[in-house]
């Protein structure tokens, strides 16, 4: 039998980042160092690192490895084999990174907002330098998203997907839901808890998620990094009453990332939604995220895990640094391509503008209580070819001169219900905003 | 920038079997051909497929391929590059799937029960002719598990993981629990709608899942695949009674394939389990099957989707071929190894006696209503280091002389409740066997 050929020569990384993600990749490869060996056929070691603040207090040892302050000096380092960025941000890391492509050093990274902007020319860069990027930890943590769309289900052409992808959101949603509190009340508990950022824009406003769709959406349908063309909807409005009424319908309220293929292109989208609650996506809670995806030839599928902390995310890392270390000496045919297909075969496919979706609709109309004031909500509906699949008409509280009509409607293309909206808004008995949020049945998942 | 390197020469498959799979595969390949030209850089073409019956219906074309009642000449065919082999069993495919190798042409397959007996023989041959046998396929259908596994979970040791991947069983306890109807009528029902064969042994009586728990635990953990070591209990005996009273303590009877790391070796079960109904595995119902495996990094991860089926098992085969293609022309150790681990580290770790196991149990035990029945079944419990978790004693039915005692444990030896059991059924009060199922609890998933 000819032996499997190996090299034990110790793969030598440089690690751009000693924070959290940094911290769990190096407590990582010390603990399971012999396991992972095992499946890369080399070792794997941390022989240089670089920290903001050399005197921060530290998740990890640094035996064994150099520290700097300077990230640049780590990437030129012509003992280290790999870079792994975990820096994130814009600046630096793009220009790290490029300059360790450029140098031939293939990199890994967990920086979503690197991808989904400027995704495109590192790519680029790498192939020209023969390098590689890779990126299974930019999106949802631990769960090898990445690897089971862009390989996993390549004999798919993908419809949808729709995930839950940000833990921060997703924790706050489940708390306002379990405990009946406000939406600020639950963001000041998690900051305090250290689950949401003290600038939590990024999380509730749906940047975070944004970032993690475009690079799903580019995998799954072989197209360009298209960040600027997702449309994103926040959760900082959501009020609880929505979140009971919604369960009233049998409905839960999750923040997804939806991506789904039509002929005419791409509709990309971040927003609440409702969500049957017999789903599998709906009884995803608290930190925990979860992606499912539709092929036309298996049909849904979904993955479950960990969307962030230490060492879920360093479990990605390490998943992409094996991965990196198997075809490094590679020819690049022989490797999985960033974007799932050839490059060449990358296809501009256009994003459909929002007003363009088809969706069903969850409203909150603040209405005075007045004889007609339903019929003239219904006229408007059907005049925008718009039909109700559900009503409820609470009651009035005490010391509000108002009272809410609550309502399902079937699908209809968002430019209708913007109509609608505006019409009904225009009503004299009708008072304030109408309450707006896309629902979707994920029918069959 | 230098293109990446690409050959349009179309790879040429020899389909072995044109049943259900392999009209699938056909189909598929057919269907979304461009979508995986892109994503492996080459065409994948079927040249020659070989069938029992060459006039038996199919739900797929033939044309574009020669077509043979003859595998053997299918794979000796100088002309197809890869073989996939879809007849299933032991017998003639291994014989086959052998000299596939021998000619050295990277083999897929569906064939789990193949795998899980003579896989590590088929390595070995792959290995001296500088081949590969791909076998995604071989587990829960689409779900790209064995990707997962192997290579998304790389950075972690593997802890245990647990599965509902036999769908035709999952099939049948979904419907005695939503219908209330008996294993044996729902088993007839099942055959009728084509969901269960004609034989349904190696469904219910836990075969199959044993033979894709074997392939799953060895990719695991590194290690041989020991399918005669699987201990193996099916679905056959479990009574509608019991369905209910897991559901009023809160749980869900599953059909679960277990594999656990412990210090002194690997538990492999297959076994019915009551699970808590609030976890994601319990909700899994139908035809679905699910993996939760748990990562030391990454925690509980789990992957949901179609475990059977034409399609959904061409997705796993197909993508096994995109992986094949990418890589058939590489040296071997830019290959992901068969068993996760390069071949000179898989470890021969022992698998557990079941006796030696500890798991939560469920109990029920018909007595005769006499005064102090439960205290010496109690007494006995204690004994053995047995304590109760739960407890409950149901009215006694019209026209039967026993009353049921139901309860769940804590975790106990297997090997002392053996002897407990032993010694409650030699009670003169306690009639017939008393009824046993483990409890797992899944905890943190």
């Amino acid at each position: 039998m000819t032996a499997q050929p190996q090299n034990n020569t110790p793969v030598r990384i440089g690690l751009l980042g000693l924070g959290t993600v940094g911290g769990g990749v190096v407590n990582v490869l010390n603990r399971n160092g012999a396991e992972i060996a095992r499946r890369a056929g080399r070792p794997i070691e941390v022989i240089h690192a670089s920290a903001r603040n050399l005197d921060a207090p530290r998740i990890c040892p640094l035996e064994g490895m150099m520290v700097t302050t300077n990230p640049m000096e780590v990437v030129e380092n012509p003992d280290v084999d790999v870079v792994v960025e975990l820096i994130g941000g814009i600046k630096p890391a793009g220009d790290l990174i490029k300059r360790a492509l450029e140098l031939g050093k293939p990199v890994v990274t967990a920086n979503k907002a690197l991808i989904a902007h400027d995704g495109m020319a590192l790519f680029e860069t790498a192939q020209k330098y023969n390098a590689t990027v890779a990126f299974e930890a930019a999106v949802a943590g631990g769960i090898p998203i990445i690897k089971a769309i862009r390989e996993g289900l390549a004999g798919n052409r993908i419809e949808w997907l729709a995930g839950i992808i940000n833990g921060t959101g997703n924790y706050i949603l489940t708390a306002m839901r379990d405990d009946g509190r406000a939406f600020a009340e639950v963001l000041a508990e998690a900051q305090y808890l250290g689950y949401a950022e003290a600038d939590p824009t990024f999380d509730v406003e749906g940047v975070d998620a944004a970032h993690k769709l475009t690079i799903l959406a580019a995998t799954a349908f072989g197209m360009p990094l298209k960040f600027d063309d997702v449309y994103t909807e926040g959760i900082g409005d959501i009020e609880i009453a929505d979140v009971n009424y919604a369960r009233e319908f049998g409905y839960q309220i999750k923040h997804l990332g939806i991506a789904r293929r039509r002929d005419d292109g791409i509709e990309l989208r971040v927003h609440p939604t409702l969500i049957p609650e017999k789903r599998l996506l709906a009884n995803v809670d608290g930190v925990q995220n979860a992606i499912l995806v539709w092929g036309d030839a298996v049909g849904p599928t979904m993955y479950y895990g960990a969307g962030a902390g230490a060492e879920p995310t360093a479990s990605a890392v390490i998943a992409d640094l094996v991965d990196v270390v198997r075809t490094m000496t590679a020819d690049p045919m022989h490797r999985v391509p960033h974007l799932a297909v050839v490059p060449d075969e990358v296809a501009d496919l256009p994003v459909v503008p929002i007003e363009s979706i088809d969706t069903a609709y969850y409203l909150r109309i603040a209405v005075l209580d007045r004889p007609g004031v339903l019929a003239r909500i219904a006229k408007i509906l059907a005049d925008n070819d718009i039909s109700i699949e559900a009503m409820m008409q609470k009651e009035m509280t005490e010391d509000e001169r108002t009272l809410p009509i609550v309502m399902l409607t079937h699908k209809v293309r968002e430019r209708a219900m913007n109509r609608a909206i505006a019409n009904i808004e225009a009503l004299d008995t009708v008072r304030g905003s109408v309450v707006r949020m896309r629902v979707e049945t994920l029918k069959g998942a």
